[in-house]
């Protein structure tokens, strides 16, 4: 490294500036049986690395994101990566690849915030529906942009139906319950009794829950019950920040960075405020307890598998 | 009082910021028949102190909300309240009561704004359905945060399931009709010739409209016929301001403040702009006249009874 | 002209602002056959003018809109306007008129805005579903409350209702298609081979959509695939920016501008994310090349006829 771009990387440093880089990411297609609800009923997904929602891909504003998909051989179906953290050409880069081919594109990662991606092959609609989806989180080149959270979340919401080779019934939207992270109730003890997996925080933590509409149809009414979002950020920019708010209308494909604080230990659940969608099993049980355990929420574990 | 408290007081008194004090509030749980159109058709309502909406809970920003909910003891049902301005425990604070029974619980209003509050008993879909739902306002601490309202008004739009005792029909979303404070078309005389309500101020009268949407599953897209929103303040936060919109969508269990001025005498219609919505009766004729009664709009009457 | 009054316009006009003016606008009622896809299935229209979207009405903020709408006398049906960049009286200024009568009325265009307008009478289910509808623009009267757009497009979606004499289907959302400019996969030659027309820019210029939801029940979650929106100005106001969003949801009755700008050339595709809507027509190619057409998006060509 010459003296000059030491400096300079020196000042960037001193600056608090994240130095853009450039980050590879893989993630492979496959066709897999997954549980979809706490009692273990298996469900013919289509998903990324065979997990729904697919790996979270975190980079950070200006960094150039190197992606490979791979559509594992096992696979049926073609398949393809629409990230909506990127602006690429939809024919070249999102094109679909035959089962035990790969396809590599770079895209910038331009705009900070939390984003959708899924699968774009055709049928889309199936695609989405079966599972292929996950959320790509940009974070701010300036670290104090957004204020700091003690933990973070993933949510995806998303509709059940329960044919999805029927594509007629999706159009129509016979969906038969609603899901976070590809579970009907997965994080709701409440509602149901085989649920073992909450969120978890601190009283006083700021709490992020990066949330994501995967659709395919339905709008949601993001709300805590028993709770305030501090802060909403539209898209996750850190530019567009709502205060206070009760509740957030997120469509299908858009997301949302979501803040809570509670000033108490106790319990609030997070809801589609939309009836049909929350009782059927779009609730998240988030737990403020000072027991709160050290590593939830953060790292890999924004994700509770 | 100490001579330092008193002036402390005194120069609180004089940055013309209220102070924080304690607010009673208690509602009755009352299963009642009430009038759902302005024909008199009976329903079987579940309200709170018999009334769609029920009463209008106004509080100031930092006051501590000290409540007590009482369920009448001709109630059927246990009931409960779900208050958006409160951060709490969802299982504490929130939880069902028997007929007979009260609960109490106090919240501080930490953040400004109009909230909705209902009934969160299970099925949660039923009790919201049925009626039980009112608006809780918390106006900001600063006295200056929002320009200052000549007149207001207390909208909720719900829609009115048939038969809400079959939740399959509530959780399909088979509704007749949508509403605004209980009834069809109850502040429209132009497309009811039975009704005897409207909305009403005068030209240049600034005009906040405190609307939430009860759902139980619709969303709304608030909009003044003939008139624009000057203002629209998301969740009802004076930090949240959009300017001179059309429209604004308010998705169920959300609410917002709209103001708006007219220019000239001639009438409004406040509707959802969804056709399916406003043609079935979610419709407010608001009227501006130099003849407008003085005492609409103001105090009690913010809910036109 | 006085002196003062001359020495005072060239100071505003010093000052870079535009001028109120007087606007004479003139829409005529027509009910046409128009083809409402690409192989050019005829369908029973209600328009402005034999379009849909009827023409786009320009003005700038503050000035005075002259309106006369003419119901021509081969219409069979009473036909009104009502505009939502309009402040006036609903029933005397968007009243319905018989054909062969005409009608008129002003209106100052007090607040900037990307705004819908459409026929009022009743049915207005019907009126609006048949296509009788279009935008109005209000330019902001400070030059710069924009950044300047180098292209600019108008795309109103709706839902196609196969028979809209059956109001009993349109109220319970029984909708085949949606549309974009009143017609199925109109400017998708991707999904259909049969569609001749695109939107097309270069990379690098500043694209703006003005975007309205003419529903008539359906909200839209708008996005572009394979871009991002640099701004969405809700209502179409310079005052209400969003930054860097994915999508934005559009209620029916609601409108808004957005932004987008490709730094590569390739083709971004908008949208309805919502699938159902989507894959039934919602489609729209962006074409960005350094070939682009230096007409288009401009002048009179900023709707793709």
């Amino acid at each position: 490294m010459k003296k000059t771009t030491l400096a300079l990387a020196l000042a960037l440093a001193a600056l608090g500036a994240a130095q853009a880089k450039t980050v590879q990411v893989t993630l492979t297609a496959k066709e897999v049986e997954l549980p979809i609800d706490n009692k273990g009923t298996m469900y013919r997904a289509w998903t990324y690395n065979g997990q729904i929602p697919g790996p979270v891909v975190r980079v950070t504003e200006g960094d150039i994101v190197e992606f490979t998909l791979v559509n594992d051989k096992t696979s049926k179906n073609s398949h393809s990566t629409d990230f909506h953290a990127a602006r690429v050409d939809v024919v070249k880069e999102f094109e679909s690849i035959k089962p035990g081919e790969s396809k590599k594109f770079s895209f910038p990662a331009t705009y900070p915030g939390t984003f959708f991606y899924h699968c774009g092959s055709d049928p889309m609609i199936q695609h989405i529906a079966r599972g292929m989806f996950g959320v790509i989180i940009v974070d701010p080149k300036d670290p104090n942009a957004l204020p700091k959270a003690d933990r973070e979340y993933v949510l995806v919401q998303s509709e059940l139906y329960p044919n999805p080779d029927n594509q007629a019934e999706m159009m129509a939207g016979k969906w038969t319950n609603t899901m976070f992270n590809g579970g009907v109730f997965k994080y709701d003890p409440v509602h149901d009794p085989a649920a073992t997996r909450i969120l978890q925080a601190k009283p006083g933590e700021r709490v992020r829950i990066h949330f994501v509409n995967a659709g395919v149809n339905e709008f949601s009414s993001f709300h805590p019950i028993a709770g305030i979002w501090d802060r909403v950020y539209v898209s996750g920019n850190p530019k567009n920040v709502i205060h206070g708010a009760q509740s957030f209308t997120v469509g299908p494909g858009d997301g949302a960075a979501f803040d809570i604080i509670s000033p108490v230990e106790g319990a609030n659940a997070l809801v589609s405020h939309v009836m049909k969608q929350a009782l059927t099993g779009a609730i998240a049980i988030l737990q403020f307890s000072n027991d709160a355990d050290p590593k939830a929420g953060k790292g890999d574990n924004i994700v509770v598998r």
